[in-house]
């Protein structure tokens, strides 16, 4: 649509005739307005930068997190395989970060089940395998687990799927969270992933919902681009709640800065200002088609500048 | 649940053992920052006190007209009935607006039909109903047209009735408010009256998808303050789709000020001057049971000073 605000209401005012009278019409009550008071948050934000370790080329989680302390990163984001996997290689991710300037922000490891289906042997799944993650977290010292209440595959109204989680899946899930010290962070979606949770003010919805120091919501500035018309008003919906942060390049999900202008963060960032944001800005992304390890170092390197620069603009 | 953000970090901190020595860490890329930079809108807000025209004590529009032109209100809301009640009656309501310092800021007005059935004649009856409120706004110079996607009788599945809603509902309604002038706002309600359209940001989202320069969304405190999480996050969400503001006291949707302390304004205005917005904040609310026309104009005078009040505060 090529009209654009301004033009429209001139628009409006021409097209009404005697109507338009009123419009133009000055009002005596109204007064006029610059900024809003606005308190710094305290304690003050605070950057950092995190990357999912299986994003760093080397052969060993040593290798891996070694190029991430060098290069402006201090969190790292535990991925690489499910539940299990995790459970396996706790010692050797907790052996290899010892006596580093970095510690784990959160797990993002997929679950068993679906919180989404009326088959309950599906939800028992997502509950048990859950609380597995969260010992794995616990022992590493994370902030959280990232779980993703809900995907593209759902058969139980939506509604119903929203009571039900909040009765039935989170109330275990949490107490367990509560007493390990590790939270439950909720991943709003785009609409390719799930019509269900899209988000971050609806995540922060259930959050409050919920009711238990242990929940939390994800900011993914990819499905954000998609989803959300604000990304400072999304990050302000989630205040307190916000635990994580992903990133990646605005057009095609890649290292941040591979879309160029297109990487633009910086209103986000003032939102994460404006709540006095802690935790992780961490890479969730992939790398363009067949650059080499020496290549993916260099972009790894490259956007934790661009998000150091883009902080200090915000 | 008593315990608070801080105190759970100590206690995860202290229930952590050998883990808890990664999180005491400290991390040497963190950069500390204070506020962002935040530019006053231009133009900047202004503030315009509306009512719901038959909330006010009167025996013709002109009688009401009268006490909200006296008492600091310049913006009426038109409600009184359906939208063949509202035909009727957009010449009286035309003469009774004449040479005052009062416009006409939205209908709210109900359509017939029901855009979440199944059922195409109810979606139709949606469509030819809203067009034909739309053209009685537009007589009266109004902004807008209040309408609700859906509310608690829905027998499509919620993607689907979003798709419908987008594809099917919106286009036409639209294509007719974009010739008139006029725009269609759509207003979320509170989980005890729809699942379906809760948060304004959702809302600004499908404002967003419709493309036209005629949409708009409507931010309500009283369903705000059961489903938001923040009030300026909302409506920063909202930015310039953001048409129309209902406001009502925030514990028993009276007029403001009836619930005292807890109707405190104070975010979302905040909220309101960082968009610019310049659209009425209208009351739509009921009364304390068994107060007097002189009481209800007493209460009508004090919520907009109330409101006064807290928009210079914020």
């Amino acid at each position: 649509m090529a009209i654009n605000r301004r033009q429209f209401f001139t628009f409006s005012a021409a097209g009404l005739g005697g109507a338009a009278l009123f419009g133009a019409r000055q009002a005596h009550a109204a007064t006029t307005s610059g900024m809003p008071v606005l308190k710094a948050p305290e304690p003050p934000a605070e950057l950092h930068i995190g990357c999912q370790q299986m994003l760093v080329p080397g052969k060993s989680f040593a290798e891996r997190y070694d190029f991430l302390e060098a290069n402006g990163y201090d969190r790292i984001e535990i991925n690489g395989g499910n539940w299990e996997w995790l459970a396996k290689n706790v010692d050797e991710m907790a052996a290899a970060i010892k006596n580093r300037n970095l510690r784990f922000s959160v797990t993002c490891i997929s679950a068993r089940g679906n919180a989404g289906m009326a088959d309950p042997t599906e939800r028992r799944a997502v509950i048990d395998t859950t609380k597995s993650i969260l010992e794995s977290a616990a022992k590493l010292g994370a902030t959280g687990v990232i779980t993703v209440p809900a995907r593209k595959k759902i058969d139980l109204p939506f509604p119903e799927l929203r009571e039900r989680y909040l009765k039935e899946i989170l109330p275990e899930i949490l107490a367990h969270a509560e007493k390990l010290g590790v939270c439950l962070i909720m991943e709003p979606l785009n609409r390719n992933e799930t019509m269900f949770l899209r988000l971050v003010a609806d995540a922060a919805a259930i959050a409050r919902d919920a009711n238990s120091p242990a929940i939390g919501v994800l900011g993914d500035f990819w499905h954000m681009t998609a989803e959300e018309t604000n990304d400072m008003g999304a990050f302000i919906s989630a205040g307190a709640y916000l635990k994580h942060v992903h990133i990646a390049s605005r057009k095609t999900r890649k290292i941040p800065g591979v879309d160029s202008e297109a990487d633009n963060y910086v209103l986000g960032f003032k939102g994460l200002k404006l709540i006095g944001y802690r935790g992780a800005i961490s890479i969730e992304a992939g790398y363009p088609k067949g650059v080499s390890d020496d290549q993916k170092r260099k972009l790894l390197a490259q956007a934790a500048a661009l998000m150091r620069e883009q902080w200090a603009q915000a």
